[in-house]
């Protein structure tokens, strides 16, 4: 029978940085020609990293993108590679290059282009018409494919199988959302199975502003099995032999790519590697590399966090912590004359637990100069939500303080839920370059801080952190609950407003209660203003605030009269 | 010859609104039929306000305007209604419904979808099939399409008029944009002119977030001629008597709505009304009603700015005061120990001009106080940036403060030159729920600041304001041009940049000093982060930040290693 070696090339690109990103392509083809392959499989818009967004308007910045896909060709010997790049024709095209012997030899370009959720693919590209042509490989017909052309059970993956494909090649940029990897193994083991057909299925890794890619690229066998896969979380590339057995005449045309297979003896069968995490740790591994490449690729030198002593700067702490190693990470204590001792404590504890350096700056001065500043103007001292928002934003200026002097990027701690109801104080505790935890619902900011214990095998966040009820500490004795219901009855509530898109009117017909979903669904919307400019962070779930979920703030539908 | 008695109903919408939308929408209706209309013709979406955005994903919403068409429908009589609605069938549509008698009696779904600049059409709508029935309103052959649909010479309101129509209807949501009126005019007179057919063009009126709707629908004789317009930044009605030649056999699918115009005496030719203002008013009266509509329509009682006696926030105050009168705006001037005392006249000047309050709070004991409190933290009190950026924090804390206490929105002062070098202070002078000016190079600042000393017949803005070097007052003797080249050698090359897309390499080659280029352009690129966390402002460019300039900011192309 056929066989094909294929080497899976799964990278983590810097968008717009295309001599890093060549440098990495070449690197991995090298590997690839080295082992005798005959083909190797890239991401997505390798050259240009993924979602390049507006750069694509860019004239000069497509041209140097053909530039670099050139380098590329120009590089290739025997393997054959598939390369991800922006095609300029009449219109963009989101295109696979296939290179070989110093030039490229075949374009196919993306069919089904997604412009739904975080994609907005048909603002800069025209759809291809489907399927393109065959490729034959080492004498193997392989049809290529973009990403969303696998999705689609009818779709251009597929219409390349029933034209004779004996190997399927997907180039992917799919980006993480809690249990995408079981859904994308799915669907790609029932396209294989489906085909009869082998299918290489190569990601993207790594961070980009909002989205975190997973990489977790894999082969299936012509049953939809999964023969091998690669790691996700990291760069990596993978060499395996591929069984390709030879399909009756072929209706599609065909472009002769190599005619042979290299000359090798057979590899073994690839080992056995990676079992796909459970729910908390392909969440916390997410949110790891989502904000190491966002802090590296934008060039700080490390990161401040302001430690409450409670649970989502806790969480925030030992995630950056695992980014960029304790020595990266700064907290900064800010105690106010509301806060409680166990406040310190709890935040020198964590700083202990994770090894990061403790600053402390009492906010006390501040908060008394400014409210005698502002009692002349506001007929008397700042009370109530004023005063909470003057503490808090004047955390909010110690940490940019800090960024600004000693050139650390502010990671900030709200979670869903606050972001959801508005539950902080913009330009205070929303204050930063990176909200680590933004898409993370404050329940799930629990199970995570459990999990990491669990990993760790020991107390990362103390148990006193865990169960302590929530508080801002910005009145005596407030707590979370005093402003908003439980987490655990909160959270269901806004998946349901937010995720799934329910109206009011609906979720009090799916049995929430009314005065709840009145006050909560007020909240959420009363609050877009502010998470329109809070800053960006990973996008774990299956719908973001930010990229995602893209509302107007000028929204009077379900307007409270 | 027949004649068809026409209403263009611009209005201004509220994006969700559905309830006052349908009353708007009913009060020109009954106008209208009063007035012996045969036709009234409402703008895109007039039913759920453009855009809608993300609210088109919520099926309850969907279902509501649905519900908020029937009860337009229903009060129809004569005169037939075309109304911009969502339309449910397989997929969403962006369509028009034509209702009479009671009833919707025809859809016509839009062709042609923007997906481009600040449109995001194919996010949620599926294209109608080119070009719809045409509709028999008063025995007249009506053509009916939606906004786009106008703008090809190719496109389904030329196919209408091939295909038999004798008027043509389009209901439009056009964003304002400089010099955009005269280039819909030109237009719709060349589309009118080749299709020898009348035409009605209808756009919605009234500010959404970042965009802002002018109106200035028209009605175009068949010759390609301005018949008659609507003011631009007002809702308004306008009934007029339209000739339309019959024309010989249609080819087209027709729906009978009304046989015969209904009986009444001639309209004499409409007044003659409006002349398209100047490039500085069009602004002027863009940033007014933008800014107006943002405040009003979310719900703000009053507006805060602070005044330092510089030409932005000059500018900043003139149009809040005529957009929302002096009794709702509040200055507030916050001197440093850097700040000329030319500053505090100049403030107090622009206030008394405009007859608005200005208190003031001077920011030095939060200054010295938190700079004693920074010391330990930092080694040694906040130098350079660092205290440059601590002072305009301050007066962000300060300018929040009264925002939460007096329920006041804060307006912010940066324009388009400072948002695009990163000339601000994040969480400082960048601090507020609206940026009046983010989209006014500082060049057009001056050209407005005298624009509105001529129309106001007095110095609204002082001399004195206008021929100070630009000073951002955060160090001793401070100037603008101490950091950035002189605005009438900037504001040009920010515009190749941003607006024409011109990448580093090609500037050089058009001629701009490299250093220059160098330097500019990496100071926009780096500024990307604070730009995703301003606030929305008005929309006057063709390619505004925000909405409109949608790049990464973890960006490394042209990265300067």
């Amino acid at each position: 029978m056929a066989a094909i070696r294929v080497a899976a090339c799964q990278l983590n690109p810097a968008v717009g940085d295309l001599e890093a990103n060549v440098r990495a392509i070449l690197a991995a083809l090298a590997r690839a020609e080295e082992a005798g392959c005959d083909l190797a499989v890239f991401g997505e818009l390798a050259i240009t990293g993924y979602p390049p967004e507006d750069l694509l308007l860019k004239g000069g910045f497509v041209a140097d993108n053909l530039a670099a896909l050139e380098q590329v060709a120009s590089a290739t010997r025997h393997c054959a590679a598939v390369v991800g790049f922006v095609e300029a024709a009449q219109h963009l095209h989101n295109a696979a290059a296939i290179c070989v012997g110093g030039s490229v030899v075949g374009v196919t370009r993306k069919v089904l282009l997604p412009n739904y959720s975080v994609f907005d693919e048909q603002r800069y590209f025209a759809p291809g018409a489907a399927p393109g042509p065959l490729y034959i490989v080492a004498g193997v017909r392989v049809g290529v494919s973009i990403c969303e052309d696998a999705w689609s059970p009818t779709g251009p993956l597929m219409a390349q199988a029933a034209g004779g494909a004996e190997l399927l090649a997907n180039l992917s940029a799919s980006p993480f959302a809690a249990g995408r990897l079981a859904t994308r193994e799915q669907m790609l083991s029932s396209r294989a199975a489906a085909a009869s057909c082998p299918l290489a299925y190569v990601n993207q890794v790594g961070g980009q502003d909002e989205l975190v890619f997973d990489g977790g690229s894999m082969i299936l066998d012509a049953a939809g099995g999964v023969m091998a896969r690669l790691d996700q979380w990291v760069e990596d590339v993978m060499v395996i032999d591929v069984e390709a057995p030879p399909r009756p005449g072929a209706t599609l045309p065909q472009v002769v790519v190599s005619e042979h297979p290299r000359a090798h003896a057979r590899l073994g069968p690839p080992p056995p590697r990676h079992v796909p995490p459970g729910p908390e740790e392909e969440i916390y591994q997410a949110l790891v590399l989502g904000t190491r490449d966002y802090v590296r690729k934008n060039g700080f030198t490390g990161a401040v966090i302001g430690l409450s002593g409670g649970v989502d700067s806790s969480l925030v702490a030992a995630i950056a912590t695992e980014a960029l190693g304790p020595d990266y990470v700064h907290g900064v204590a800010m105690p106010s004359r509301y806060s409680s001792e166990g406040s310190l404590t709890d935040a020198a504890a964590v700083a202990g637990s994770l090894g990061i350096e403790l600053r402390t700056v009492p906010i006390e001065p501040a908060h008394s100069t400014m409210s005698a500043m502002l009692a002349p103007v506001l007929g008397g001292p700042p009370i109530g939500l004023t005063e909470e928002n003057l503490q808090s934003r004047i955390r909010g200026v110690i940490l940019m303080a800090l960024s600004n002097a000693l050139g650390w990027i502010v990671l900030t701690t709200g979670n869903k839920s606050e972001l959801a109801t508005g539950y902080s104080t913009l330009y205070g505790d929303s204050a930063g370059g990176f909200a680590v935890i933004k898409d993370v619902p404050k329940t799930l900011v629990y199970a995570l801080c459990r999990h990491i214990n669990a990993i760790k095998g020991h107390e990362v966040i103390p148990e006193a952190v865990l169960f302590k009820a929530p508080s801002a500490e910005l009145r005596p004795g407030q707590r979370d609950d005093d402003s908003l219901p439980a987490y655990e009855v909160l959270d269901p509530l806004l998946a349901a407003y937010v995720e799934a898109d329910r109206t009011a009117v609906e979720l009090v017909a799916d049995g929430f209660d009314p005065a709840l979903v009145e006050r909560v669904t007020t909240l959420v919307d009363r609050a877009e203003y502010k998470r329109r400019q809070g800053p960006p962070g990973v996008r774990v779930s299956s719908k973001a605030f930010g990229k995602d979920r893209r509302v107007p703030i000028t929204n009077r539908y379900g307007l409270r009269r």
